[in-house]
């Protein structure tokens, strides 16, 4: 494992860089208007040579910061599309590298004329995530920084957004310096000490060094506990909505998303596909997924909905488990129930506006220990106390917004668990008396999985892998 | 009928036009960049209030066509997000009005937070398509160009594109204008006549005023010509792929798509929702559906799709037949002719990689007067020849890229027949010797329905129609 020593990452430039990389940064689809991105040493003459302004200005003499209109041409002189070019010179980009941005009309066919012309021109289309790997490389961002990025793009909720925007402004990156530069100054403490053996430095008086572990490990456990709410903040909470067939759970997911997205009507067994939604409730990105039921079956196209069911009932933070009120308890329910029960669950009683087959006693008397409500999904009734249900459930053991930060991704999860466990081996050791090179030991153990959050200590394997979760563009 | 006279547009500000207004100008979805638009008297006040720079500067005090750095804040002071404030003042912007565009990060959560933030200092949500109508009634293009910024945007083809950008540059206005012009010119000549009957200003001599007709009617009549193609050009060819169950329709529109988007398996009425999809045929867009067959049926969710194929099927301008070669000719297979044997159609006899039921005799014998394509979807045999022949078919008649200008739209045919029929009305009036304020009718007729194409006497219900169709933030 090569380890990056802190700014190692501000220096150099790899012959990839060298490349000047295009691509379309906004999303797919057609709007007013798109942009496609220009990024490298050779930015601005590549775009000089796709651009013609009508005023003849060249794109290279204009300052850094200034709009410029024009067409942009292919090879055969034939206008592409009107655009407006943005010039942003190196250090003053996202990439800290000369950056042309065009703006165009925003449909595919001229925003990839417009790419084409420009890759044409001598650009290299972008890998995913590419122009933050730059940004990032050159020192521009920190690795949590760029992580925040895709995470505010992705967010779903004011709240995750307000997570992800604190994590890019470095809320999170300032914690991990502060950490580490206490770990550094104990560091170099004990390896004077270990130096110097004859006590010419003095070592740690009583229980000093104890103490000052303990100072890094509180802040440590804290980062932690929170990061079981942030990861439900940064990914959704995966909530499956599981019944027999015709029991409402199509209806429920049109309710809770208020418009219709799959077919509803009475024949059991229509919803083919598994559907995934995000409902966001009180700022809690609910990811809900619709079954296809999860009854045996010989239909071919509703086994593979079947399958897809199973798995995604496997991986589920919650299940709603839907009953029909009118036809009381059926061995298909009993079934269902049986594959769920290890589950988080929230019981529905669906359809209390038909005649009533079914009650609170028999309910809980089959399918114990889950919380029960009564719900009309065709009149709307009760959809309140669920989202309050969920609520509860959910955020039990804890109180939503307690921490002073919130950590959100899982690899900074890992790596806090890591270095918890270093410092806590260290405590140990140091409650056996082990010699101060062996604390060492622990302590950089620790420094490093931190660097890893920001990015001093990463490969060049898990940088890659970071930036290839972004979108081309970005 | 409320007629605008020429550059009447470029003067009156409604108060409507004195309303700041604001939109999301980007594609929904998630991308590395989004853009808030912002346009009106007070877009760089209202910016200025949600906008801060790390140097504390103002938008409104900084130069046209520049780019500054900073961060959007709600009304409670929160970062909202990380921002790139293009400022482009007026009359130097698209809409001729001072405008500010908010380079955001490409999510729904940063990019409705922006919006919201802008909103609430005071600006408008924008109506569809009201940046280009404001950019049509400050006279920054006239009506035909604002069409071609949809039609580009929306556009599939790189003739798609390039039609549209011609129109965009103003290639069917300065047309539009040149036969306007022409017509101007013979209006005033016809009524000096009129106003002096007493020959003091001379009419016209011999065959010449018939001749001038006929010059303006020959490019009138080419530009009509080009629309029929035009037409497929912008809106694609709605191509309806039919036949029984299980012949292969998904699996052939799949293949054309070169990608799965339909679930395909072995049950006959597997396709329940009526898709359509855009397939690039050598230049040509086509709009491909696939139905969910024709037959008669109890199943509830498949009448819907039975009842969605027929609609289909009366509007397309090409069906693709399907037969299964394995099966020989089949009841259902004469039931579903019959019901197109109208449009124009290609014969696709599917499974010639099993053994053979059905010979060419046949097919030609029962369903005559189409062409007959033996393939096999499963083994990619027979879909060049497929392209071949739909090429062939739709454009027989007609050489493609064969006109010096293509109409695209159907507003601007039926407004070039209007004018056509008004000067052929003219010619004839002219024949039989009708006085000149008989034949001055007609003339302005004519030139009040090329008016039209460019929005020189469009009425305000007109206008308001055509930017309905447009997306939010154009």
């Amino acid at each position: 494992m090569s380890e990056r020593k802190d700014g190692d990452n501000q220096s150099k430039n790899t012959p990839e860089q060298e490349e000047t990389i295009a691509a379309i940064a906004t999303p797919a689809g057609s709007g007013g208007l798109g942009k496609v991105r220009i990024s490298g040493s050779r930015a601005l003459k590549i775009a000089d040579s796709v651009f013609t302004s009508p005023s003849g200005k060249s794109l290279s003499e204009v300052a850094s910061h200034t709009i410029h209109y024009g067409f942009i041409r292919d090879k055969e002189e034939n206008k592409i599309d009107e655009v407006l070019a943005l010039v942003l010179k190196s250090p003053r980009s996202f990439t800290s590298e000369d950056t042309v941005e065009f703006d165009c009309h925003g449909g595919m066919m001229p925003l990839n004329g417009v790419l084409e012309a420009v890759l044409q021109a001598g650009a290299r289309m972008a890998e995913p995530g590419e122009f933050s790997r730059r940004a990032f490389l050159n020192g521009r961002i920190d690795l949590s920084q760029a992580e925040a990025i895709i995470d505010l793009i992705n967010s779903q909720t004011e709240k995750s957004r307000e997570l992800a925007m604190q994590q890019l402004q470095g809320n999170l990156s300032s914690r991990i310096k502060d950490l580490r530069d206490d770990m550094l100054e104990l560091l170099s403490q004990l390896e004077a000490t270990c130096d110097f053996p004859e006590d010419e430095i003095p070592g740690f008086a009583g229980d000093e060094l104890d103490e000052r572990i303990e100072n890094m490990l509180s802040p440590l456990k804290k980062l932690i506990a929170s990061s079981r709410e942030g990861r439900i903040y940064r990914e959704g909470l995966k909530t499956v909505i599981a019944g027999k067939p015709n029991v409402g759970k199509s209806s429920l997911l049109n309710t809770l998303l208020n418009e219709e997205r799959a077919i509803v009507t009475e024949v059991p067994g229509t919803t083919r596909d598994v559907i995934s939604e995000i409902v966001n409730l009180e700022g809690i990105p609910l990811r809900i997924t619709d079954t296809a039921g999860i009854r045996t079956t010989d239909d071919q196209v509703e086994k593979i909905g079947v399958a897809r069911s199973e798995s995604s009932l496997r991986s589920a933070d919650l299940v709603l488990f839907m009953l029909d009120v009118s036809q009381g308890l059926t061995e298909e329910d009993r079934e269902i129930f049986a594959k769920i029960q290890e589950k988080p669950l929230i019981i529905l009683v669906n359809k209390t506006d038909l005649p009533a087959d079914l009650d609170r006693e028999k309910i809980e008397k089959n399918f114990p220990g889950a919380p029960v409500l009564f719900i009309s999904v065709e009149e709307r009734r009760g959809l309140k106390e669920l989202k309050e249900t969920i609520v509860e459930l959910i955020f039990s053991d804890r109180v939503v917004g307690d921490h002073d930060y919130t950590v959100t991704r899982l690899r900074h999860r890992r790596a806090l668990e890591k270095a918890r466990e270093s410092l806590e081996h260290m405590q140990q050791a140091c409650k056996r008396g082990m010699p101060e090179d062996m604390l060492s030991i622990d302590l950089r153990d620790a420094l490093h999985e931190l660097g890893k959050i920001t990015g001093e200590t990463v490969t060049e394997d898990m940088v890659e892998k970071i930036f290839s979760d972004f979108c081309v563009g970005k």
